[in-house]
């Protein structure tokens, strides 16, 4: 996208009833207001009947302005019932990173962003524990720690969305956070928050998946990105990847193969978020290529 | 599809110079003449600055009629210099199978029409052989012995030409068909011939791949599935799959092993080409989902 | 294999406590008596302290005879506490395959088998339809119907195990036989059981894996091949495969996608079976390569 | 094997021309000075009847002393014409990395031997720019930078060899290191060079591979790791993996997934090589699990 440095590029993602007319409609605004559409994706859903798109378009050569747009989109919105989100690229989004004491997600986070891959910006890291705050500082990100015990997790928790809300963040990565939120911190915090969960979901739910995964006997370990919700890892799915295994790898050799989906599929997972490819759609996800 | 039981259903693949307004002037022209549209999928090329579009849609409730209809697209297409096709569901494409002895992918394309993944009709079985005649005869398929040697192969090709033609065959699967076809083949076939090559392209072009690819010790065979062209093995890549070999593997186990790649490859390219997904652009394919 | 004619080739399966001097001593046995190894492949369980291994030899310079080697192969045996089974190549083992109505799986075996890929003899198919009779006499295979309901299971059964016993079957192959086995019949028939589960176990264990995963909305979806036992989708897994889907993919089309796994996942861990590379451990699986 | 404490362990790799009772002769001389096998691997190459042996073993109960057991090992090697490297797990290996100004690969490495993946000591990094100076320091590592250009090559060589000698160093990884090595320097280096090549070799050799991938228009892009020879990018391969991609993908895109492969593979055959599991064979690896 830093190819395009001219354009102001804008992404409306859709979702409503199917019906007849929907595509042409949207096409129609857009183009009316001089909004140049470089990209669309679709997608219906013929069980549900629901259908999705992705617009990505240029805003350069406006005729009217943005609020006249936004006006007119929310006027065909409303008649097709359409729930949407427009999203400009010029605000890069916030992004409060959750870390506990493994760094490899952490680090590789750090370092997808430095490189360039992940568009937005972090706001902060917070830990339940003050390892990883010297890896933070090499990279100039802003560091907290609030340690969390059965006892004070309520509170804990309360200085946590102190944070996210003074700082405007508007995703939370849990990096191999090693603490449950609460419901109500899901609730409060009012943003998306995706995790990573070391297992291919819905197998191996809860605590200790590689150790279920050597248990079991499986060939295949996998690692799941999704969307945190109240419920623990019922989320829906953004991405999932595995890699073969065999009864030579003990516990260890899951838990070193694993680290390498987890963080591939977490990054492709947060990528896919902060370029506006994601739509949830019940418990699950369209993730546009 | 077959779940959209009284839909008319039609497939529009466009290429041009990029420009704004194209995706808006498609979606009303279609809407215009009352065409649902069902699914869109489009792709820029930045490079190059070509535009490509994908548009599947429904006429079952035409306002106008297909020739009406037609004289519109063209229309549009003749504004922003497209190059067009508009394929209509209703009229299965005629595929030729060509086969020499090896029985793999055959066997799959039979059972794989015969399943219902395919959406084509098979016109003719032609071999250099004719020990797969049976088999043909098995599933139903009409079964023409070409036999070819240095010395016929312009004659030979000439009967294929001509039972092409006879036929109305619209489409050429190479289902490891062991004979190289002349330039004048291709050019005078005038269909698109998909061929299933026995390796990773471009890695191990020509002649025994899986030899080629033993003598230097890859830890990953592959198939590649493509539109074969006068350059043998040069053509567009349509599809590409590999699989994890080590030096256990002698030449025969990397023939057993990509025999495997070689069916799924080859076919998910057919049925891409029947589903009308495949655009071709120079000596590159936009394959849509 | 069938590239070193003069051999005689033999296979020992071994496990046993761990302890040293194990591996000396079944070489020592095995060279003594003029055995050439020509394969050894082991592994130790660190956790359980349990010693596997794996030895292809060929007899054809045997300066004994086979009930001597057998003799002091059990010797040994005794001293380490070992399991061990002695299969000679000599004598192909006999099969019997149990379908339904689905026949990918069950085309997929004829093919591999005629084409030279599965070391075994077809003894019979056993259905609890008749679809699939024309199927098995085209490749030359013993077809029976047995058919199967609530009422008559265990009659069924019956019928089904003196088949497998008057025939000296030496391994079942359920591949997509849609009716649970009880677990009667799992101990009485005393031979072993693949499986295949259309489904990455332990996910979506039981009935309609596919509408699960959809339901799920999972990214890959997944094949098991697995042993049998009296407890459903439980057994020992022999091998897994996944491929990528997405939001676009239907019920359907997951079907379709996962049909090419099941093949090559049932295909994989019926070849490790008949080459003996396969040891069950509790309820796990050594594969050997 | 940081779990096996008061274990001395020492690996034994071997080859030679194949002939009956290498088996036993190793083990045998193994077991006879109390040396206790732990795991043994072997292949043999049935086409140049080469046979290959990897053993690890213990050596804590060993009844004579290690210059008696390699002696001992000597003469049965010399009996049987083998070419062999006994190696002690105490003496870890001494590696170079060479770098530019790409840090993924770097970072990768770094990382992995932070979190005890890699048993080995980094005793220097080289790089022919100063830019990774300060990652090299944050991690502790030795940093010289050494400028090339044409005109001074063999003059930075030369102080590359002398650092390489003066530090002991065992092994060179060259991490994405933007200079070819001249075949002098291949050859006076003396120890193993292992490179990652961003393309799946022998697809795409030289420059540019990602550039000469998208003009090509495949649908997977590789990485592979090899040996360094004095011919550029023909070494022995020790790894390879692929990513799928699609006419959506431009170069950045292509580079942007290719070094998460680049990461990948080269820490797979580093690793690789450090628990000693790679024999190379002409121009081909034996690489044991």
């Amino acid at each position: 996208m830093s190819s395009e440095p001219n354009l102001e590029l804008a992404t409306l993602l859709v979702s409503c009833p199917d019906r007849r007319g929907i595509v042409a409609a949207l096409s129609q605004v857009l183009s009316g207001h001089g909004a140049n559409i470089l990209d669309s994706d679709q997608h219906t859903d013929p069980h549900e009947r629901v259908f999705f798109q992705r617009i990505r378009f240029d805003l350069s050569e406006l005729l009217s302005d943005k609020l006249t747009l936004e006006r007119s989109i929310g006027e065909v919105a409303g008649r097709f019932g359409m729930s949407y989100r427009l999203i400009y690229a010029s605000k890069p989004k916030r992004v409060a990173l959750f870390v506990s004491k493994h760094d490899h997600c952490f680090y590789d986070l750090l370092l997808r962003k430095k490189s360039g891959e992940l568009a937005c910006e972090f706001a902060i890291v917070i830990s339940n524990h003050p390892d990883l705050e010297a890896v933070a500082a090499q990279f100039g990100v802003r560091f907290r720690h609030v340690p969390k015990t059965a006892a004070n997790k309520s509170q804990a928790e309360d200085t946590e969305l102190g944070l996210l809300s003074e700082l405007g963040v508007d995703l939370i990565v849990l990096a191999r956070y090693m603490q449950v939120l609460s419901s109500e911190f899901v609730t409060r915090a009012a943003v998306p928050i995706i995790n990573i969960h070391h297992s291919f979901l819905p197998a191996f739910i809860g605590q200790k998946p590689y150790h279920q995964a050597h248990e079991r006997g499986v060939k295949l370990v996998g690692a799941t990105a999704h969307y945190a919700t109240a419920e623990l890892d019922q989320g829906p799915i953004i991405e999932q990847d595995v890699v073969r295994c065999s009864h030579r790898d003990s516990v260890e050799d899951l838990v070193r193969k694993g680290k390498d989906l987890e963080k591939v599929a977490l990054a492709r997972a947060v990528r896919a978020h902060l370029d506006d490819r994601v739509l949830v759609f019940g418990n699950k996800t369209v993730v546009f290529d």
